[in-house]
Formats: C-alpha cells, structure tokens, sequence
C-alpha cells in the first residue's frame, strides 16, 4: 500500500468542516488513504461526528497560515498546517499534499519544504481549465517559476503532457506554446528559444497558440511561464466573470441562470491546481472547496503520485539543458 | 489646418467600399481632413459614387498587402498602401496613419517606416477596453515591443496616460502594473524592476493589478510588456467568446441575444489600438470596420495627433533610463 496523502485541514475558506469531510469522503468512497495535518483537537471534533477517528490518522500543527497570505509570511512558524505537511512528504511519509490554502503560500511552502525530484530544474503549476470543446486544456506553468529558463519550459512541457495523460486521461497530448502570432519564431525571447526546444522532445508539438487558444480546445497543454501563465489564469477567470455580468446587466437571462456556466468556469473551481516537479506531488484545492472538491483534489493527488508524473519522461527530464 | 490623416483605402475586410466611405464621413461630418492611400482607380470610383471626387486627395500605391500577412513578408514591396500611407506620416504630409489592414503588418511598416519620436525608446499598442463598470481600461503595450526593458515599460504607463487623457477623456488616469500579485515585489524581474521606477514618474500609480483586474475597471490603464499584454488581449476575446457560447449552449439565450455583448466585448471591434511613441500617430482599426468605425478610428488618430501623444510629457519621455 502506498504512502498516504495528507490533507491540510486548516486551509480553506470553511475549515475542518469541509476539509476533514473531503479525507473521510477520499477514505470511504475512494480508497484513497489520507492524514490530516493541522489542530489536533479541532480535527478529532470533526473526524468523530464522522464515526472516523480510528479510520485517519492526525498530524498536530499548531498554528494556521491565513487566507490572506500569499507567499512571503507563510514561514514565520514552522508549525503551521502548511510546513508540517509538507515536511511528510519530504521525509517520505506522504506520498501528497493537499491543501485549500492561499495558492502563492502553499507552492512557496512547497518549493522550500520538499525541494525539487532529481533532474527537475523547477517546479510548474498545471491546471485543467475546461475548453468549449468538452475536454480541458492543461495550462502549465500558472504560477509557480516566473523567470523560467527555456530548458525550464521545455520540462514543464513535458510535466504537463504527464499531467494530461495522468488526470485527464489524454494517450498521446498535443503541447502548444503559448505566444503572440502561430507561425515559428513569433513571440519574445524566451518564447522563441522555447519554441527551437519543443521539436526535439518526445512530445507532440502542435507549435505556437495565441491568447484566444487556451479555452478553444485548439491543444491538450498549453506551456508558458509561470508569470504569463498565472496572469492568463486570473484573466479567463476575470473575463468570464466579465461577460457573464454583462449578459446578466442585459437581462437577456438572470444571475441564477448563469450561475452553472459561471462555476464551470471558475478555473480554480475546476480541478484546482498541481503543482509539479517536486519530489512529491502537491495539489491546491480552491479556498472555497467543499468535501467533494477535496476527495476530488485527494484522488489527483493520489492518482499524480502513483502515476509518478516527475519520474517517468527519465532522461528527458535532465537537469542539463534540453538538446 | 493641420495636416491630414491618411487612411488606407486597401486595408480591412471590406476594402475601398468601406473604408472610402469612412474617410468621407470623417471629412463631412466630424471635420477632420483626410486624404487615401491605395489604388487611385479604385479609389477615385468610390469617392465618384459619394459625389467627393474634389473633396478628398488620394495618392497612389500600387500594391496591397493581404490581410494574412502579419509582419515579415509586409516589405516585398515599396508600393503598398501601407509603405506609402507610412511614408508620407515620415515626409510630415500627414499627422497620422488609419489602416483596417492586418494589425501586425501595419505596426511592422509603421515602426520601420515613421521610426520613433524623439527620447522615446520603443513605441507600444493601446487598446480601450471596456470595462463592466462602464468606462474603459487602456491596455499597453498590447503587441508591439515583445522584449522591453523596464525603462521602456515606465515610458509605456506616459504614453498610456496621454492616450487615456486624449482618448477617454479621463483627466486623471490611475496605472496599475500588470503582475502576480497585488503587493509591491510580487512578478518576474522585468515586472519587479518596472514597479520601481513607476512610482517616480508623474502619474497616478495605483501599484500591481492582476488578470482578473483587465475588465473589472480597478484602474483606467493598464500598462504590460507587448508580449503579456498581447496574450492578454486575445485570451479576452477568446474567454468572452467562450463563456458566451457555453451561455447559449445551455439554452438560457440565444445566439442573437447575446450577440450585443460579443459585439461590445471583441476588443479589437471597440476602438481600435494605437501605435504611440512614433514620429506619427498610427490607429489600426478591425479589420472588419465598416465606415462608421473608419470614421471612429479617423477622429482618434486626429485627436492624438493635435494632442501631442508623444511629446507632451517633455523631459519625462526621455532616451536616458528613466530614474
């Protein structure tokens, strides 16, 4: 049996409420096993009007990283929720994390608390972002390496095809480089030198995708960097909310009635987010999961851990520069 | 009387019959002097059918360059409308160039063919793009510097202000930079070295803002590398377009309903985008601008023309870095 996934039960919007009903919810209905990591008492609370105390086990961390912080407080105890469970994983004891938890505090307790899998230059957030299509298209990477290198995006490239196959189900991906016009050599430096080093990996290159590309379904992943891809990540979000706003204003038809096409396309809603090449997997549930969501975001990271989405491309993921 | 605005009689979707058309309701009904640039014939025999034969000048240009041409092959030939209509901004015989033509290949002759203001660095593309407040945020650079340094993104937020100024009529414009995050040292280093200089130019700035901000009317410019603003500016229209099609899929609207919000929210429908830092104002209209939106595109090259886009920061626009 493999390690377990521990799941943050102080993250979120709602708590050990929502969070320790997801890891009983991922235990039960799924198979998946999971520790909970944070209050000791407040989670027992919860795990016992479940009938779940003999069933999960618990990790005590005093403290709490609020909502609120995004990054750069998240160390100022090294016992909160954040840093315990990821020092599990660290030391092998987890296979996962799982946290609702503020996105930015979350990958950079991540980054520094279990370090990069051997040959990964740095770690990538992926996420599926649903295309009109149907199908999703995985956006890697939305935030977690802002200055990325070439090789760096190269690698993400081939993170997120693992991504695809692993939790979309996508055989063979098609992998589009996010730039500003489709024909090769368009785009700025580092896009241009990404796009000589995508050819020669064992991937299917479709070549350059534009803006209007990421919720078409043109491709299964699109590659950038973390900080065009976490700025393109808000904007679907905030573009959306835009337009539904609008057609509600035009009272063409009620908030009520957008309301599941707003939900679809909340990305952060849809999925949550991986962020990957680490020596264990984390996933960020958004802050506003309920139970489901957090089954939902524990089986992601059970299935990204088993699957071994960092070790599997082997040679191809080198810490030399890409050929 | 100032010089005229040349329009590109070749340029758009529709060619001379529209864009014609637009130059004479520019010159009747909005006063503003304009003289086309394309084939004469063809020309002449429009302006024949709006009885302004006498009325406007047209001067000859053999050549046309596609609407697929976005950029490189925009030179084979000396004798397009666009080189010519380019030329004559550089000789001082017009204040400003309108082209409906392709938005990549207009920028590429406009650049190489007017060249840059004095003390401005690189010139850069803003779009209004409204906003579900009401107003409209001003989007640069949205595509024609890909690989900036962080004292032309300082220059860029002037321009901005200029354009927001003499465009939107805002007297005041607030500027928010355009990153990962909302607090101050949050983006890639490009971004974070850019946040420091704008706080010592005289402008209202308003600190980061995020994707989700583009729409949301946060500030009245939002200033950006070409290469992320131009990935924002077609993930907009791609992101309305989809959220719209999931809304009449669903059945709460259909298509027609809902076609004023599309319409609205094309960015590139609403107003254009103008080419700023150049010894000559170029607006590059949508290609599918029938003459009303000529005419529209007309009287906003007029406007930053008269209005001195470029030089009326004075010493704040400035060749050196700015400090």
């Amino acid at each position: 049996m493999s390690e377990p996934v521990v799941v943050d039960a102080m993250g979120g919007d709602h708590g050990p409420v929502e969070t320790v009903a997801g890891a009983v919810a991922a235990r039960r209905e799924l198979g998946i096993p999971v520790v909970l990591v944070g209050r000791a008492g407040d989670i027992r609370a919860e795990l016992d009007r479940h009938g779940a105390v003999a069933e999960i086990g618990v990790v005590h961390a005093e403290d709490v990283v609020p909502m609120t912080e995004r990054g750069a407080g998240a160390f100022s105890s090294a016992t909160t929720s954040l840093t315990v469970g990821c020092d599990l994983v660290r030391r092998g004891s987890a296979s996962a994390f799982v946290s609702a938890g503020s996105t930015g505090a979350v990958v950079s307790c991540a980054i520094r608390g279990i370090g990069r899998a051997t040959g990964v230059l740095r770690p990538a957030l992926a996420i599926a972002l649903p295309s009109v299509t149907g199908g999703a298209t995985v956006l890697i990477d939305a935030g977690a390496t802002s200055d990325p290198t070439p090789e760096m995006i190269a690698q993400f490239a081939l993170l997120g095809v693992s991504y695809a196959q692993l939790v979309l189900g996508v055989a063979d991906p098609s992998v589009g480089l996010l730039s500003i016009g489709s024909e090769p050599g368009k785009g700025n430096r580092l896009t241009r030198r990404a796009g000589e080093l995508l050819p020669g990996l064992p991937l299917r290159f479709h070549g350059n995708v534009e803006g209007h590309d990421v919720l078409a379904g043109t491709v299964d992943v699109i590659v950038t960097d973390g900080f065009t891809g976490n700025v393109v990540l808000k904007n679907v979000e905030g573009s959306v909310r835009a337009a539904l706003t609008l057609v509600a204003r035009s009272g063409v038809a009620g908030p009520e009635e957008l309301r599941e096409v707003a939900r679809r396309y909340d990305p952060e809603t849809h999925g949550g987010a991986a962020l990957l090449g680490l020596s264990g997997t984390v996933v960020v549930a958004h802050g506003s999961s309920r139970a489901a969501t957090i089954a939902r975001a524990c089986a992601v990271a059970h299935d990204l851990a088993e699957g071994g989405v960092v070790t599997r491309f082997g040679d191809h993921l080198t810490a030399e520069p890409v050929r």
